[in-house]
């Protein structure tokens, strides 16, 4: 499955908030269209984020009617500076942007430049990802009970995942293991996108509200915590969707251990620790209302954060594709990265 | 607001599955109309269901043809088994309907002693919320930002809340409080109906998803959590809407006192921990359809137990209509009602 790729000069994604009831595929010739795709989370996940923001520049180069080198990146910069306003805490969509930007500028052919070095990132996910599945792997054991939350599988990446893309590898090794997926309030990413996922694959799954984390790792023998990152701290906070931490807490007080699988390239090197991560608020229209219909008084406040932060200390390790980042995390993180 | 009544032989409640959007009344003309709505949750909180079942006997009761008193007892007894039978977990229901049948099997009159003994708990009710509204408010201090979750108010009850009848008096006193209300996954209690309270008695209230909890925990000062219960074991866990526990861990981490609000009758002397409680486990269409939208794939599994267990241990009080009980809960419990 490709959530996202650049074909015949368009980005061609699946729209992820027709999952599962439908497979639908569009098609953005423009950043605007792009732009407005990351905001309406028809594309989403923080590897994925990256690609769209990397084949967001490339169509920005493609696109560009000037003929300069100082023209292309007029444009380049242009684009950049929109898609960077539609979702602040991944970190992977300016990272990538990032590296297409600064492979323009070096560049005497900015677009040429831009859309290979697109490209080269979109190659670099499928291998990064695949690394990471088989670290992973290794982690889970026959008769693991894994809860999950979100999605972080083939869809929230160029088609391999992280922490739903190891469950899958781990499950086409050959070991018994089954999964709980945290419905993920309020867009519901893990009860349409990740139950989806592990049916196509065959991996046992059981949707529950995120309300019953604490039910399942007390009641029905959940033996690992795995999610994903969307921005990772140099101290080893993890900014993840929102509710991983309340997992967190209940993997520790549950024993249960708690690990966050991420490519290296969510470690944000800027980021100190969890509290210099910027918070996406969304709008009270995701929680207001359910499926169009009204399930919020009219007069009550709503607080919609999109992600929140894990403290390190909560968490087992964070695998990446260049191994499992072990605690404790800053110094990890610094031998991984520096 | 009254969400529940015995007027002109029909029992008459609020539907409250169509709140905030819509305030209808529906009338309950037999046992089998009032136990579909049960089932349905039209009428739900464990206060409200003891009620409901008071009154159910009480229809049965009127609309008995039989001139004999075995026969008018044949009749309670069928009823009662109907009206069990639709929620297993919350005590209330069955306690209420052992009283008004065991007043009819000591009358001469059992058809009058039903509805008598009904209209004497529903009169009780009123009393003991209010009672426990008044206890429960001396533990709401000026500044207070509460988090509750479900909805235990007068939604629940007679027309006097629990949980959130506490914090409804401690406003009306003059606290200037706050309230994280949880939205309460998968039937939106929370959402629907305990903002609707809030907002109708001028209670700021922010509407959250449950998987923010412990995100609103650590960042927006929540000083006390507060919930209902649907059953209370001996040694003091307690059973209440699925989500409960995790919120119970969660302020556990955060060193915030987790109180509980139900009237003594929520104490089941024959459970003696929270083993002993069965939970309820319901349609997985609650959660596989997002007001009649899919959102689970077909082929997946889903789980939805409608309640969890609290241990003891978690819990900073509960507070009924006799007042505060304190840990050691079993010790307190059995002082209340020994």
């Amino acid at each position: 499955m490709k959530p996202i790729c650049l074909e015949d000069g368009k980005v061609i994604l699946i729209d992820q908030t027709l999952l599962p009831s439908e497979l639908r595929y569009i098609e953005c010739r423009d950043v605007e269209c792009l732009a407005r795709a990351i905001e309406e989370l028809k594309v989403r996940g923080a590897p994925a984020l990256g690609l769209a923001g990397a084949f967001g520049l490339a169509l920005a180069a493609m696109g560009s009617k000037r003929m300069s080198k100082k023209g292309v990146l007029m444009d380049l910069e242009a684009a950049y500076d929109r898609l960077k306003r539609t979702r602040p805490t991944a970190v992977n969509l300016q990272w990538a942007m990032d590296r297409v930007l600064a492979a323009a500028r070096t560049s005497d052919d900015p677009a040429k430049a831009a859309l290979d070095e697109a490209l080269r990132i979109y190659r670099e996910d499928i291998e990064m990802n695949k690394a990471l599945e088989k670290v992973g792997a290794e982690l889970i054991k026959d008769g693991d009970v894994i809860l999950t939350h979100c999605n972080a599988g083939s869809l929230a990446t160029s088609g391999y995942g992280t922490a739903q893309g190891i469950i899958k590898e781990a499950f086409r090794q050959g070991r018994r293991i089954s999964v709980f997926a945290g419905e993920t309030r309020p867009l519901l990413q893990g009860a349409r996108l990740t139950a989806f996922e592990m049916v196509r694959a065959g991996v046992p799954v059981t949707v529950i509200t995120d309300s019953m984390a604490g039910f399942v790792m007390r009641n029905r023998g959940v033996t690992k915590v795995l999610v994903g990152a969307d921005r990772i701290a140099l101290n080893g906070d993890v900014a993840n969707k929102i509710g991983t931490y309340g997992l967190a807490v209940l993997a520790k007080e549950h024993k249960i251990p708690f690990y966050v699988a991420a490519p290296t390239s969510t470690i944000d090197p800027a980021a100190s620790s969890g509290s210099d991560i910027p918070i996406e608020y969304r709008k009270r229209g995701e929680i207001e209302f359910f499926n169009e219909k009204r399930v919020v008084p009219r007069e009550a406040d709503v607080l919609n954060p999109a992600f929140d932060i894990t403290p390190a200390s909560y968490i087992a390790g964070i695998v990446t594709e260049k191994g499992v980042l072990l605690p404790p995390l800053d110094r990890s993180i610094k031998g991984c990265i520096g």
